[in-house]
């Protein structure tokens, strides 16, 4: 804090000095107090200095609409928008959000140190807020191969940063279970450093949660049900109510919100696709879910604003007081709550909805690793050559929109040499999902019902959470075809048929980030879209975000991981033919 | 944070170790969730690792009590109760607080930094929790003689103690408004260390509050109207609300506090005297009364209990969850909220509200300035002779019960010296002020109405903000015998009648604090309540406690210090005899 702009805030505040600018005639959400305030907002230096009737070099027009201090994402995934960070912020700028507490997940486990690293560089000096948790579960589970791996003492010198807040979503409960050495120096490292720890208790009863509140880690974003949610605002856990691309919790979660409980409970997206955010908004979409489900329109706001500054010790935000940040937005009303106007520190970012003030990408001085991170041995048909010892396997079945798949048995055709020969008809197609960090040569092998594909293949470096190579093909021409594009473009998503590349989306950075604007990437997406109708998938979900789960070990019930098949009833891979007659 | 302990309180919570303390039957006041809760608390190593159904070496049957977290006061002044932090913390447990924010403003004023260190060593390693704000107003005032001067620099290697919350209660508003430079540097001290800041914002106006808050100073506990509490609110400020021996705000602050507001409201003491403590108790009497008053019991305990927490980033307090430190009090009800059992730290302090277990005295190096801080030269009869140019004199006219005096002009009889005579019959009495940290040889000399004295004098250390002696009198002689009682104890009261010490109570701690228990304190001051009352002193407020305020300059509307008559309104020294006609 410099004594200065502190001396100068004072001067403003004490009128002794005009402010940079001054907001007149609106509606205050006094997210403090609980009530609408009609005054005055003094701003300078990019802080609020006053609220009551000031003079400044600049005046606002409000002209009676409601002023809310900008909203919060308490924790997200920023890769999987698929854009850089600063195009992120772009997209939430216009929603009104400004600040977004973000988990690297994706990225550290393909490349470690080296993601977190990018992430923070990425994202420095924007007219956007974004503070970070360390990934606490690189790699996420010992049955798959991921890019890096992420011990405490990799962790610790990362807490010097002022805008790392914590330790990401522990979601290895085993670990915490039975007091694993490395998970408790994460937990300690967190907490000598004064920082939080944030939970990830899927389906964790009771007495898990227990243990994870011993431990120090204080909130949870999984829970799917009103009683998980009750039972974790009983232990003292912070409620986090997610509404995603895939998992939307709202609904049911908010109706144990009351005006005793509102306080500790906030509102995250955890993995929004950058076209649902385009198309229904950030944080902004669950303020206005929340109150169409009755909550008070000032309840709301206060979860998505005091609420997430306090879980997470930010305390010169989420509030129209002086000293706070001058991050505020405008709101035409209290029920359909569209964003007009957007401060951020006291700048005019956006309005009529409109980003128009810039954006700039910060200087990342980007490794050859970061921009070279897929690498795997080309493959040769024989790579993918799944030999069965009979005619029933193991197959994963997709429920359309879930992230868990069904454990199908069924019939599968073989050729003489006892090869598995997809089957158009009976929709058993092939599925490879190949390691991609170290050359490693780990090929699994699966079939997949319910992607629907006519004809072709689609092929994706978004594969939860190793993020390997992940194909699914009619046949295994283009299934190579697609490999080959996916190492051409270092990453992305790829719709090949008959040999040639119909569309793709080159996500060069990791693999899983796009260099390139969120309007060039929304524009490529259509294009795959339309490629995917080419190859007659199925139109009621989206193949590649299924796709991207199906690598996924920990959630039920069969999923491919690059170490082969894996159950997770009995926690362990399995053959494809074997089965328990 | 140690690895094993982290290591046995998970498996505690996980249920491979019995806990060492499992409570039963018990109605748990969850304050996170805001309802009554009917589950076991298992306690290991002074935390909670579990709620829920658990197994213990030990077991306490709550018999269908009440259990809530025990409570906090954000606000207090050990010295005012005149014993050490170790007898102020029996006190207190007995009443179910168990952690107190204080601000030793009084001794600072009295030793400085030396002071400050003092609280600190003597209230180390109590089974209770002491935490400091850092006196950011020592002198008070440039309108008396103080022991010391704390600037920035001075205060600024305290923050390095993790017990050292902030900095204490901001009262130069002048100082801050005008931005002055050493100001400005504790603010900036206290922020850059992550630090809070409380404020002291007596009567300030909206637009004020805006330069407080804009500094950073989050807190105010000395507003006394509900119009002011929400003008506090309103600007983000917490509202300590306060009841104390003489500040007794609740009553007129309490109808603010609804449910969206009521996590931004705590409750203080801020001063109150042994007596009044042991007669109706601390936090828990604010409680009481806001219960009485109509908040809910469940609103009032949070106020008491994780709002204190989080208003001063406590993360461990304030709540039964896991993980929290296991700091709880038994209730018999919601109503009278009678505390029969504490626990601090997981162990058994008191009993049917009896305290049952030892509190140590820690072992504290006093240097030679502790305790012996009083130093003036001896008095001679000439010292206290009031010489007036005219028969008519500006009086302090004290109001009972009230920290402001009345400006009274009135004729007095004078020597045919010209020197002032006291008058019995008109209760004028004499009054002197006497430096007595550097042997500045500095004495005011002024007259009282209203203390009621028939014969002798009255002396004390205490007498805020700077602690100097101060002395009301019908008589020189006995006004001498009381200074040079004083001077004998090392600081403290004395009652003093026809030449002869009546009563006194040694408080040889800086002039402020007993080295006694409290119980031997508490029987002295009975004693000297008896020697008052032979004095004839008024019945209707306590002569000292009045006196201890008769030097505080910045209170209207007259006062007397060191350096003589203090016109509040004038803002300055004013001659006894200096009347406009």
């Amino acid at each position: 804090m410099d004594k200065s702009l502190l001396a100068r805030r004072i001067a403003v505040a004490a009128k002794r000095e005009p402010a940079d600018v001054v907001i007149k005639n609106g509606k205050i959400v006094d997210v403090m107090n609980g009530e609408i305030l009609e005054a005055d907002i003094a701003i300078v230096d990019g802080y609020i200095a006053g609220i009551g009737h000031y003079e400044g070099l600049e005046y606002v027009d409000a002209k009676g609409q409601y002023i809310s201090p900008s909203f919060t994402d308490g924790h997200v995934h920023i890769e999987s928008s698929m854009v850089t960070p600063a195009e992120f912020a772009k997209v939430l700028l216009s929603r009104g959000v400004t600040t977004a507490i973000a988990d690297p997940h994706e990225i550290a486990n393909v490349l470690g140190s080296e993601g977190i690293q990018y992430m923070l560089d990425s994202s420095e000096n924007l007219p956007f807020d974004f503070y970070f948790m360390l990934p606490s579960s690189v790699p996420a589970t010992e049955f798959e191969h991921s890019g890096a791996r992420l011990c405490a003492s990799d962790l610790q010198p990362f807490y010097r940063q002022p805008r790392v807040l914590g330790l990401a979503e522990v979601m290895n409960s085993h670990a915490v279970y039975t007091a694993e050495q490395d998970m408790l120096e994460k937990i300690i490292d967190a907490t000598v450093n004064g920082k939080k720890i944030d939970g990830h208790a899927a389906g964790l009863s009771p007495d898990y949660l227990n243990v994870y509140m011993s431990a120090g880690i204080r909130t949870d974003h999984e829970c799917i049900s009103a009683e998980e949610a009750k039972e974790r605002l009983r232990r003292g856990m912070y409620l986090m109510i997610r509404e995603g691309t895939v998992a939307k919790d709202l609904h049911q979660l908010i109706s144990v919100v009351n005006d005793r409980n509102a306080r500790r409970c906030l509102f995250v997206t955890d993995d929004k696709h950058l076209d649902d955010i385009l198309l229904e908004g950030s944080i902004d979409h669950n303020v206005r879910l929340a109150v169409a489900a009755g909550v008070s329109p000032i309840t709301a706001i206060q979860m998505a604003t005091l609420n997430a500054a306090e879980c997470f010790g930010l305390h010169h935000k989420g509030a129209i007081a002086p000293g706070y940040q001058a991050d505020l937005i405008f709101l035409e009303n209290l029920t359909d709550l569209k964003v007009t106007k957007v401060f951020k520190s006291g700048q005019l970012m956006v309005d009529n909805g409109v980003l128009i003030h810039p954006v700039d990408q910060p200087f990342v001085n980007e490794s050859k690793r970061i921009l070279h991170s897929v690498h795997f041995t080309d493959l040769k048909t024989t790579d993918l050559h799944l030999k069965l010892n009979r005619n029933k396997a193991n197959i994963i079945g997709i429920i359309p929109n879930n992230l868990v798949t069904k454990h199908l048995v069924e019939e599968v055709e073989l050729m003489e040499t006892g090869l598995f020969s997809t089957s158009i008809a009976k929709d058993q197609l092939k599925l490879a999902v190949i390691e991609r960090h170290n050359q490693g040569k780990h090929i699994g092998l699966g079939i997949v019902k319910g992607l629907g594909l006519k004809s072709g293949a689609i092929a994706t470096t978004i594969a939860h959470d190793s993020h390997n190579l992940i194909i699914a093909g009619t046949n295994d021409q283009d299934m190579i075809v697609a490999a080959n594009a996916i190492k051409e473009l270092q990453g992305g998503l790829v719709v090949v048929k008959e040999g040639k590349v119909l569309a793709s989306l080159q996500l060069s950075i990791a693999g899983l980030i796009s260099t390139k604007t969120y309007k060039e990437v929304q524009l490529e997406l259509e294009e795959i879209h339309l490629a995917l109708k080419e190859l007659g998938a199925n139109q009621h979900f989206n193949p590649f975000l299924t796709l991207s789960f199906l690598a996924l070990p920990v959630i039920p019930e069969l999923k491919l991981t690059d170490m082969g098949l894996f159950s997770s009833s009995k926690f362990t891979h399995i053959g494809i033919d074997e089965i328990e007659d």
